[in-house]
């Protein structure tokens, strides 16, 4: 495992940078005979790309997949299957506007990785944040879609992954009124309608005066059997935490009670057990579906925290490359909070975990 | 990268069971020619060894450990120095009374790995909770300890890696008293002295109930330069969330501001820069120094949240193996609040994972 | 690691199917700031690619590739250079002709791999062998640029890496006649004039016929400094033979003497040691440059053996997929030996080898 | 992957030089049930431990195996069992007698690693060897144990691996008197009879003079189903050729008909197939078991040429480590011809590369 890649045996690859010619990923290891379509890709892809609202950026990205390899269709087959070859996804870049970064180009942004790129390579592709830039999320949503499938696959039953925005800026939603049938009608993916409208003016506001908002983004995997996962250093919900953390702005995670379970006494943490429809059934699920890094059968929850967009207008104290003191103010097309864009992020990245874990599950234990 | 190994290029894989003849770890891709002695691994194993206090375990684990390949001396060395093959270090399991276990055979404690294991591997070491009990936290700490001389060797000074309890149940520090040197002089790793007096009633009233507490460690590198890490999934960050995830009991992970950056605007957020010194100085550390991946050159700033101890006295509803519901009472020799033993162990996981970026830096960057 | 990944921390993936749209390589780990362009990729191609005589298949691919990331210019730089970012290279697939290809479809070719992709898969894609096919190598052989690059820049001096064929079916090249300078003045990579001359008529022999000959090529890198490789599973010559053998239809592999050195005494075996020029000097090198899994600072000799292309005209008896006897006979543009195809497939992964070699080294060693 | 560890998911680390106190073996990912018991493990190490023979080094150890974790067993088992935990195996070093080694200290023997680690580490353990001694070889064959038997317990039957020394020196068994019976009757592991009696003589005289002869180990696993392997960087002989180069002194690997398949036309070297008990049936085995990567379902053969010991009473001339010429004569207590302890070892190396790919297989094709 190096710097672009994970997985273990479920394990993509992703390159590109923002503003270069195209970005994809190369997803190793996927089962033989999955039914897998370009447009079932460019569905989910979709739901990530810039320009759906106001709340995102405006940039004009088709996010057209290509399908390059690692499928196979011909007059015998009822569509293009896996063939268990890697699968390569690319995705053009269109709208690339370059002029538009050229005044970052000597200053480090703050709360970017202008500067520790510099720092690290001495050598960078400022163009967009470059190898930085949360396009590359994009490949993580086509190979989100892979996952899911083979997922699918693997347990014999489709899970069900879902994520929603839980809070934005300070202003959380009312569990009372989650409802997952929300998320998808409104533009922030919140599952509270009446949050969602309070949103819609903070965010509005914070838009306009060129200031930006964090959030938290709540993912859960429901349908997945006990059993994920394994002790010591590939625990479930260890990889989730790498996957969550691995996102473009995300500074915070939790499974399941997370951060409150510092807070409870011993009595009010442990889930307890009973019997129900002859299987084991949690009377709770504080434990967010993984107990000592393997799965119980519970829903998986995972959550994470993005942090405002950096790329604001008001003028911030910076160095330049040179090493003097100035300001910069970023323009352009920027989320107000990337923490819209995540939601289907995060959603791909607990596919990916969940079928790696699977793959290893079924190598080791049968 | 399989279930029981962490790290790239330095690399370690721990073994054995809480109730087992031993545990250990192999350390893979240490750098040669470094001093390293048994006393100082014992050292820190003592910072973390039951039986320190009444707020930790009562079995008694002198947790000596012997250092079995990957170093050598002669009388020309001034000492045991490494040599580049692989450090096997190795402790004996001594205290260790299974009979105290036989209850929980049958029955799966709540919060506990046992009904996990069970479903993923049908067969288990029900011993002490075998694989899954925190007593291989041992080994991370004996690793911890090899991985923070690598760092001092790779970067040419030490740097300064600490942790302390910042937080114990809903008790927070006051941040305005926090002071490293405090840290020593209680049994809860606590930089804050008056928060540490009433710790000490509120987790002794736990204890004496059969009930537990949950915590926050928090930890801190100092002295680590701007480079280290690397998009885009091998993030320095993304790698300190799956450490401090595999870490028994942690439920919630932060770098930096953490779950509070989603409240903060964009302005508030990003950590403006000026020079300082000839270098490059943030006036602030929300980004608990990584931006990108990729290390600032500020302090790495880590926290996360240890769930309350499971095992208590209070009788828990459960199941058994064969699936009948039943009740739990856990006697024995628990911690009331695995979070304190938690901190080295905290610190040894962020040594490591320093080190293995300090190395993986070096392979691409040079 | 998994299928279609090689190397450690300079580690690429390939892609792509014989007559898929296109076929590729990902490449990360590649050290920043290397001057990189598609010109030099293109001209290793080149050596490479189909058509170049009659001698190999007559498939018309341009093989002409596309830098699609990891690189940048902008008008400060000199050109191209590497950013440190994964590198990806594509191919696009030009010359497919799937109809060539229909009477494969049911009928297992033997020596190919058509059968065991069956046996694992149940699902392939046939035409032309699908990821099976040595199209594939292009891939490598793009990588292989930008490992000999990166190679010279950690080395600090560019190394010679070259590869030829010592053998066409049982003719050997005459040691006392090897030249390197002959290698690119015949269609064969021979360096030996005489041979060359008699390799033709037999070739062309075999060609007629709709027969084909196997061959042994060596691979000779020097100026690559002592102390590349390691101890125990990370030899050099070890990753040396797993990169042989990966190449399409190698069945044997050797480091310095090979099995000839299980003829030898010791006496005769080990190479003796002096003092040239102030430095370590062999007498010989029997070793082939590797000693211990560690380089000596002498040539590293590889060499492995192909066997003769399993496309051959004369009916040969097989089975259907539907488990029936039949025969099959194979038409179509084959090479009738690709061991000349594979001469500079061997020296791409010698340089690739080396150049992760090279990287771990400083991992670890500085 | 890094130095010391061999497998993807069926994974071993070895450590433990020469002379230390100990070497040993951590296995990760074995499947969890498996009866597994120290006697068995015992049995394979006695075939390699030294001194069975007056044809094998003289040094006394017991190599008396520890299992120190992975197994459980109580008194509703049959026996230890295997968890699914890392299984740790441990020997400890008996006979060391250091002081044989003094007078390598300085000067690097021709044909050993001195030199190289020096050049590497620049620090070494120079007693009998340290780390690149061949007693590493001990822990792959405990390790091969435990592979063989997960392999039976994947494959769901078990397949028959068989070593034997085909070559001494310059002479070679007759195929016609191969008998696997003969293997443990004579001190070689000779498959032949006739050729037994030859090779006592010939390597006595080699004994007495001083001297040493090199030898050709050949590999055969039975009972391996087709579908085992994977292209492109996940062949089956792949790995195999890594395995067996990465065994102490070896220079030459093939599979099936080896370099011998380059001087065969395509009709002579592709195996045809017909049908037989309504199984595909090949005529011959030229491929040795894999095509493409891939397990074919026959006897998967591999073959490797190992030199010469190095270790010689004749006088060699060398350098010092101060870079002075001077000349070594290797006392102490050789294997005439290591080739005959490497039987063992080359057979457990089969064992744990086909139960990484039995598991690899099963995780992505179920």
């Amino acid at each position: 495992m190096t710097y672009n890649t994970f997985g273990r045996v479920f394990r993509f690859t992703t390159w590109g940078e923002s503003h270069g010619p195209a970005l994809g990923v190369v997803i190793d290891g996927c089962p033989p005979g999955i039914l897998l379509t370009a447009d079932e890709i460019q569905t989910a892809l979709d739901k990530r790309k810039p320009g759906t609202s106001k709340f995102v950026t405006q940039r004009k990205e088709p996010d057209a997949v290509k399908v390059l390899s690692g499928v196979f269709e011909d007059d015998t087959t009822d569509g293009p299957r896996t063939t268990g070859a890697p699968i390569s996804l690319m995705i053009d870049n269109v709208d690339q506007r370059s002029k538009d970064y050229a005044d970052i180009r000597d200053k480090y942004r703050p709360g970017h990785a202008d500067f520790t790129y510099d720092a690290k390579y001495g050598f960078r592709d400022y163009r967009g944040g470059g190898r930085s830039s949360a396009r590359e999320t994009a490949a993580r949503v086509a190979a989100g879609v892979v996952a899911e499938k083979a997922l699918a696959h693997v347990l014999g039953s489709a899970p069900v992954i879902r994520a929603c925005l839980v809070q934005m800026g300070s202003h959380k939603i009312d569990r009372a009124r989650f409802d997952w049938m929300q998320v998808s009608k409104n533009p922030f993916w919140c599952p509270d309608p009446v949050a969602a409208k309070e949103w819609e003016t903070h965010l509005e506001t914070a838009r306009k005066s060129g200031s930006s908002m964090g959030a938290v983004v709540e993912v859960v995997a429901s349908g997945i059997p006990a059993g994920l996962g394994a002790p010591v250093y590939g625990k479930l919900d260890q990889d989730l935490a790498s996957a969550a953390m691995s996102i473009n702005a995300v500074k915070g995670v939790e499974i399941g009670a997370g951060f409150e379970a510092a807070e409870l006494s011993g009595e009010e943490n442990a889930d307890e057990i009973r019997i129900k429809n002859d299987a084991p059934h949690f009377l709770s699920n504080r434990a967010g579906g993984v107990l000592g890094g393997i799965s119980t059968g519970q829903d998986i929850v995972l959550r994470f925290a993005v942090k405002p967009t950096s790329s604001i207008l008001a003028p911030r104290k910076t160095i330049t490359r040179a090493g003097e003191e100035t300001e910069i103010s970023t323009k352009g097309r920027h989320d107000p909070c990337v923490g819209i864009r995540a939601v289907p992020v995060g959603a791909a990245m607990m596919a990916l975990v969940l079928a790696d874990h699977a793959l290893m599950h079924r190598a080791q234990c049968g």
